[in-house]
């Protein structure tokens, strides 16, 4: 049964149609594909991913790659510096039976908690200009080769570019996270090690991303595309394949309040974005303020504006906070809403 | 169990304290106390709120209704201007048998779509200046006359004085909530019509808000507080009851990466936070960027700075939203980790 206002949908011919474009470019450039699953947190789309093409997925979690790994997924990447006490030890030990699992690090400490691992493959993080984790592309190689003394099995090398996540940057970040993936493989080949896998990957650089040099790609949010890849023309409107049905309140004048809220469209908003979020279908609306019930949304005075009772669409800021507060997704085609899929990872933080 | 980092853990002391101050604010006060259940959504705090004096609780959505109700709770709230299809209409006639159920409108469309819960009781959002939805406090009296024509029952007005959240708001919040109260009251009066229940509240006025006129106070984020309400000086580092137990990840200089990012936190950050969330022992150190997995903490030249692997204590920014992402909450006492309290209203937004 489709609940009641608000929810999330998903228009599944958007979603095939965005699964097929990443696809077919990795094809193209002759570059692996694993899609980050935090995005959509499903085995329904994780198995669209892998029928079209995808080589495995990518999670950030233990959790995750547990849900994951029930579904039958049997290639997983953690893209996360984990820290492992005793208990997330024993799960890793369970779960590396049941999948391949690769690991990720980012310090020598780091990387000793994962050392009971045996010859688990890991990954060197490196930092390509996004300032988060990961260590300075040149130090990669003796990071690898520390691990190996710890008998753990470095393979390769990743980052995340993220930041491309701003307007005009788009460019910038692809060129820097190539130049630091070529000094992270050459800080490898100093040390002895071949670095098997570079692997890289965001939204906004992942078609701007050639083949050579980097032999993964690991994408997250294109699957469903959100307002923030809108308003970073990282997508067209009729690529937005989520947004939450939501049903107009209240109305006084040109201000509309939305039943949807911070509880199911997230609250995230860059400083260069232009709301909470955006409307699909009245793309002059802006969402001025967010509620955790209530969206507030102004229209402006040439605007056709939705009547009390109305239906409307509303395309997340950032999809995967949105899609990481609900249940289930709702699909949707020209013959209706099909089936919920469960969000079967949501909520698998630790 | 008590699972890996990150998760949300409540010191249960400390929430006692919070509950039992506001109660005796209330009492002393003369106000009936129906705490927002949306800020906690579990059945536990629900009771300590109740066995401490509150005359009720109130809810955003249906769903936390319909919670709540099951949990044997016999006088809920819904203070929010819901807009009913069929399905929600049955759904509320159905909850009706089972609690003292109270609705909200603000618009004479929305009343109508309630009228078929015949003689249900109602109160008039109002607007005191936070401009959300809600009526012009001189309209609430108009407005339940149309509504008793409906054959509903209007029984007061409600408002939510939300422009509290900013610096140096407080008092003026308190005044304007007064005031508009104060209008929508002679407004039922010229209509001939008993306003019974004036019911406010957030909770930055909460303990600013004396009784007479006012009978009724809806606090929420009160039982743990948040890093907002420190940082508007609402609350004091020892009335914090969350928060997201973190561990270092990764360490560069002065900067950290804790694993509570937004997923377990939250994304909310006012224009006026100094970071997006605060760090409970930590005082001079903020949060400067946060991911669905990382928190980046930058921390001083002369603070003390945690290592690599240590467990730190994550307040979330809007604790209603980071308790929204959690299906357990982990109370902690003197004697350690109790068994957990599940969230049981969690994505219960329709």
């Amino acid at each position: 049964m489709i609940p009641g206002t608000p929810f999330l949908a998903v228009d599944k011919v958007v979603l095939l149609s965005n699964i097929e474009k990443m696809a077919r470019h990795c094809s193209q450039q002759g570059i692996s594909l694993r899609p980050h699953a935090k995005t959509h947190k499903s085995f329904e789309v994780a198995k669209l991913q892998l029928s079209g093409g995808a080589s495995g997925i990518t999670v950030a979690t233990i959790g995750e790659a547990e849900v994951f790994a029930r579904a039958g997924i049997k290639d997983i990447f953690i893209a996360y510096p984990l820290w492992l006490d005793s208990s997330k030890l024993a799960r890793l030990k369970k779960l590396k039976r049941k999948t391949s699992l690769t690991l990720a690090i980012d310090s020598i400490e780091g990387a000793a908690t994962l050392a009971p691992l045996k010859r688990i493959k890991v990954l060197i993080e490196i930092d390509s200009g996004h300032h988060r984790s990961g260590v300075q592309p040149e130090l990669a190689g003796a990071l690898a080769k520390k691990a190996a003394l710890l008998e753990l099995n470095p393979v390769g090398v990743f980052t995340f570019p993220g930041h491309s996540y701003a307007p005009n940057a788009k460019s910038l970040a692809v060129r820097d996270e190539l130049s630091a993936l070529g000094e992270a493989v050459k800080s490898f080949e100093r040390e002895g090690i071949a670095c098997q896998v570079v692997s890289t990957g965001s939204t906004p650089t992942a078609k701007k991303t050639k083949g050579g040099l980097i032999t993964e790609l690991r994408p997250g949010v294109y699957v469903f595309n959100d307002a923030q890849q809108l308003e970073l023309k990282n997508c067209k409107a009729n690529e937005i394949a989520l947004w939450a049905e939501a049903t107009v309140v209240s109305k006084t004048g040109r201000k509309l309040i939305l039943d949807g809220g911070s509880k199911i469209i997230g609250m995230d908003r860059a400083s260069w974005s232009t709301g909470h979020g955006r409307l699909l279908d009245f793309p002059e609306a802006r969402i001025t303020a967010l509620s955790e019930h209530h969206a507030t949304v102004m229209f402006g005075t040439k605007s056709k504006i939705p009547e009390l009772g109305d239906r409307v669409r509303v395309v997340p800021n950032h999809v995967c906070n949105a899609v990481n507060l609900v249940d289930e997704l709702y699909p949707v085609s020209d013959t209706g809403f099909a089936k919920p899929w469960k969000v079967r990872a949501r909520g698998k933080n630790s």
